[in-house]
């Protein structure tokens, strides 16, 4: 048995549910869907109670048994009706398993039953070809796809795939993670065949020019990159062609598993699985690093809004510190998703230089000239003198050379999303010092912080 | 009288050469004729010995009094025949006098005749329409047009501007200068009237849109751009109309000129006719920038071939540097043109931070990726990472810190002119005191240095 056989051998283990979590898994469906079709007669006959979702396909991680239960209307149901009243029947019937509107498109109800998270939500019947009427409409199609075209012995590949994509931290299409969807791995699987053949495949793609069309609905290749023109993946959704089941996926997530594919395949190792303990170890690096941060204060979002505008004003962020003069290395974003959000951005040089170059305008803008040298009178050192390019430069103190003003002084600039301003920020820390008062209060921000500032991908596990 | 009118009455008196001087030129031009035409004659019959340049033209400034005499041959007589035969003829008519042999397109003889400089150059007898043979040949069609077309009353514009361009440094179309030409000071004087017209249409030019076309050469403006493109200023030339009068003006003397023209007009002062006195003054500034300096041995060479391989090596100085990371604010060369040359190049900051991000291969190029990483095996910091763009990234330890290291780690890479090498280095200075040793051999070094480094253009007088 050759290297990596023997390495999917013993992570098998690691990708199957026990027996008892398959047999609390049905219990639970069971339970709720009884006791929801008893409670939801009695005000509307007509619907399905379904199971969807990776325990429907048979293809969920040990740790990942949460139950996605999909109440199907017909089309003369209003959205409305489901807000307004599904939502209350639900929120009635499991009003002892805590329950908890979230809202994606509409709303939707979470319990905790025996432990297991279940979400109840509302859709249409939707037939293939139909135009869904709400974004999770499509779900029961994709989860039926996937039962007839997934052969049993493919479910364990799915969860080989899916694990390897966590350890990674590129399983989810959601706007935190950037990646691959539980679907979107069915579907490689589907398409090639095997884990191994997924990431085979994976070592000859090319970003921007992939195009995985499982039911041909597409003639020709060139055909299908038209119609999904930059995206570094294209997965064509066998059950939308205009849907491009990948277009979460970011070029760096792409090329993040791109490149491990091609470093397991090389020399595979259980490593990729197993996600490594963070050792107790500072990087050194902080000494030399500027260590911009943001301390913010977040108000209670749904996951993908939150990650949305905590993402705008990381490249804000970003692009201020770049703007001054800093060179801006990587930008983190931490966040308990409840109470606080911490943005890091690492600088060269920590502090900058005393003076800078201005350049002002061509010099034949005779009058634009003029202001330029009057709004800087006073503040002159050398000049100004015309560049060959015919603009006019001077040099003058630099106004801003630490990190911590220029922080503050761009703060207004930065804070543009709709629910973090100026009054969220909890505080502004430039040194490792100032944020490891944090890591008392969350502990999970300790090993993110330290995993954060050493950046070894391990994506790149078996080349270093 | 308006301010301007002023002004000019006063500098006019600075720009008129005396009776005396106009005297002297007359007297050695018949003088060098005379003698010149007696021993040539012996040899060869047909030829006229002519005036050409400025002296010829009654447009030379004071301080400009060189002789331009030409020898006009018919085109039966070879070019050998002029490097061989005529320029011996020649030092030996006047080998009481210095003769020296200077080189152009082919060479010609410099002497100096009661202080007086003398050029004596072989050319071919042209007409208007004939294609010049030699470089020069062109040289006594431009007298004839300018004498022929500029009035007597205008040669005092012509004085004037060119003292203008003179006190800002931009007079001359050799290499070292890349300015305006005498001819082409005449033929501006000629197209706009006087001076100050000059200047006022100055102020309305736009660089890479200006054709200034006096004989109407083209048909339109549009054919005039379209035949020099990528001119930052056009003047046909009206003796050939394929030949740019302006092609050596840069777009720097271009931006300078026309805003020391608005400057000018706005304010006008006898300042931008005399150069001031370097103030006593080191400037400040030198406590913090780099000052990256090669002070290089130089052999003997013509001016422009001289000054055209010290741009190419400076340019290449100030490249290097900013690969290496340095933000180069500006480079000047100085040259005494017979020993020594000195770049200086100023850069922010004098030392580079001790960490630097080195960014390599796509993930995708994965072969490329395992290279990267082996190669930094041992120096990463932080890293390997991936990078939103799917590139692969590390923090190492800066190699190359300090000015002088970078100077000397990447010299083979900035000597590529002909005739400067490494064995033409003299010394690597990063700081003014080692500049300074140099101010004692050279009395002009200082000057300069402390004018290269204060920056203060004159163009833009008016302004601050």
């Amino acid at each position: 048995m050759n290297k990596v056989s023997s390495v999917i051998q013993r992570v098998q283990k690691l990708v199957e549910p026990s027996n008892e979590q398959r047999y609390l898994v049905e219990n639970v469906y069971t339970n709720v869907k009884e006791v929801l079709s008893k409670e939801l007669k009695r005000v509307f006959p007509d619907f399905d109670i379904t199971l969807q979702g990776s325990v429907a396909k048979d293809t969920f991680l040990p740790d990942e048994v949460d139950l996605d239960v999909f109440v199907l209307f017909p089309e003369t149901v209003s959205k409305e009706w489901f807000e307004k009243v599904f939502v209350n029947i639900v929120i009635n019937t499991f009003k002892n398993y805590g329950p908890e509107i979230l809202y994606a498109e509409h709303p939707y109800v979470r319990i905790n039953m025996k432990g297991i998270e279940v979400d109840i939500v509302p859709a249409y019947r939707l037939r293939p070809g139909e135009k869904p009427r709400t974004a999770v409409d499509r779900t029961p199609l994709h989860t039926k796809y996937v039962i007839d075209h997934l052969a049993e012995n493919q479910r364990k590949e799915v969860r080989l795939l899916k694990l390897f994509m966590k350890t990674l931290g590129i399983y989810g299409a959601e706007i935190k993670v950037k990646g691959f969807s539980g679907y979107l791995c069915e579907l490689l699987v589907i398409a090639y065949g095997s884990f191994l053949e997924v990431l085979r495949a994976a070592t000859k793609w090319r970003p921007f020019k992939i195009c995985i069309d499982i039911e041909k609905h597409y003639t020709t290749y060139k055909d299908c990159l038209e119609t999904f023109r930059n995206s570094p993946l294209v997965v064509v959704d066998p059950v939308d062609p205009l849907r491009n089941a990948a277009s979460a996926v970011s070029l760096k997530s792409l090329a993040r598993f791109m490149v491990a594919a091609f470093s397991f395949l090389e020399k595979p190792s259980e490593n990729y699985f197993t996600s490594e303990q963070v050792e107790n170890y500072v990087p050194e690096i902080v000494k030399n690093l500027g260590i911009a941060s943001i301390i913010i204060n977040i108000p209670r979002l749904s996951p993908d809004v939150l990650w949305g505008e905590l993402q705008r004003v990381a490249k804000r962020f970003a692009d201020e510190l770049k703007y001054l003069g800093f060179e801006v290395i990587d930008v983190g974003i931490w966040s308990d998703e409840k109470k606080v959000a911490i943005i890091i951005a690492e600088t060269i040089p920590q502090e900058l230089p005393s003076i800078e170059l201005h350049i002002g305008p061509p010099a034949w803008n005779f009058n634009h000239v003029k202001k330029f040298i009057e709004k800087n009178r006073g503040v002159i050192i050398s000049g100004p003198w015309i560049r060959d390019d015919g603009k006019v430069v001077i040099l003058r103190p630099r106004k801003i050379r630490k990190l911590k003003e220029a922080i503050e002084r761009r703060l207004n600039l930065i804070l543009i999303a709709p629910h973090i301003n100026l009054e969220s920020i909890k505080e502004i820390c430039t040194d490792i010092e100032c944020l490891e008062k944090y890591t008392r209060d969350y502990r999970d921000l300790m090993p993110w912080l330290k995993k954060h500032l050493k950046k070894r991908d391990k994506a790149l596990l078996s080349m270093y």
